[in-house]
């Protein structure tokens, strides 16, 4: 399977964990996985888990517009994300961008 | 100096040397350096450089709105930026977003 095609199936696996069940994206990080949210650092996968968990919303549909990846360091891929973010109940949708590396 | 106040140097640089002169991002990019640019994959400085000359603008104005860095694999950074493009002669800014990795 190619890279790229690894990176899409991951970002999709990733956003369809996030809005189905947020508290299983912890086995998609490890205990040294760094988020950057806003400019805050979180380290290890149970304080990502809680970050995540804590967002002041429930119900949410992420829908993926652009999936960009290149090679990182040795095997490794760098992957960004951009798309819109629909909150229940909301009219508009938020815009998000985000980035994984691996 | 702390990791996080160089990239926001090497930031600050990278969008500076665009709007003033964008050649000169050559020396920004190594041989091995890799620009995912709206989908297409540009390898190496001197293509890269070709790549970002020839985009259908000339005069811009890069304002930074956010930079969010963190470690990244052994002594590395990974530096995500958002922020908006302004072009000479048009009204509305462009919203554009970059990752860097080094």
């Amino acid at each position: 399977m190619d890279p790229d095609a690894v990176a899409k199936a991951f970002v999709e696996h990733y956003y369809s964990t996030f809005d189905a069940n947020r508290a299983g994206l912890a086995n998609l990080y490890q205990e040294g996985s760094m988020l950057t949210f806003e400019g805050q650092k979180i380290q290890g996968s149970q304080s990502i888990v809680a970050k995540l968990t804590s967002l002041p919303f429930q119900q949410c549909k992420h829908n993926i517009t652009t999936v960009d990846c290149q090679p990182s360091g040795s095997g490794g891929m760098l992957v960004f994300v951009s798309g819109n973010l629909q909150l229940a109940g909301e009219q508009h949708a938020l815009k998000f961008s985000q980035v994984f590396s691996y």
